[in-house]
């Protein structure tokens, strides 16, 4: 029930951004060293963060990755859905792939799964980066 | 942020034995037939169930698994922590081990992990299998 380390690093190099001057571009480099994350993995993260609509880049001598979108607009449920697929507490509450047991049908978990997927799933979405906590001092 | 295969199957276990008449002794292979687990993964689990303190084995022809405490004492929460260690949402939440960041000391998103954190707890640790929605129909 943990979190991957490559949505954990995708929140830090948000996190990082969020801390920027407007207009900075921020380069790998930099984000890796501030953030303690391996340089190749950061780089492919980066870039799915920036398909994925969060980041944009900009290429050449003042090159260099922006947030793409509001801070309030971005939020830990968004950030690790986009990292590592759909938040599921227990792969049973997957409708489609997830209950392959024998009582599918009335199953007694599966209400008390639902329920504590949807706490987290807005808990995590409650989080956006505008909130003022993220600012480091 | 799932739960292994392993806990969910002891879940699934424990969800059977509830559903059980007191003092009836189950058998392996009827757990692993009716819930759909795999036997020899199923053996390893019980095993664990029992060294853990929620079931009881007995030895024989007259033999089989029954639960060792109150169902009112057992709860996601304890029976997941028996089989995969503390509930981590995040691996920065764990104190002695968990963060190795460049920001330990004031890490802006710790707080917001630790509020998700703890709630995951407070929901896993409600659901105990005396509730009467645990009874199949």
């Amino acid at each position: 029930m943990q979190l991957s380390r490559k949505a954990d690093y995708a929140l830090r190099a948000i996190t990082f951004m969020v801390n920027q001057p407007e207009n900075k571009r921020s380069s790998i480099s930099e984000i890796a060293e501030s953030e303690g994350i391996p340089r190749d993995f950061l780089a492919k993260i980066l870039k799915e963060l920036c398909r994925t609509g969060f980041l944009k880049s900009f290429q050449g001598v003042t090159g260099g990755y922006q947030l793409a979108r509001p801070k309030s607009e971005i939020s830990f449920l968004n950030v690790i859905e986009a990292m590592q697929g759909e938040v599921r507490v227990n792969m049973c509450v997957d409708e489609t792939n997830g209950c392959s047991c024998n009582h599918r049908d009335k199953c007694t978990m599966l209400p008390f799964w639902k329920k504590i997927q949807a706490n987290v799933v807005r808990d995590l979405g409650a989080v956006t980066f505008d909130d003022p906590k993220f600012i480091r001092k």
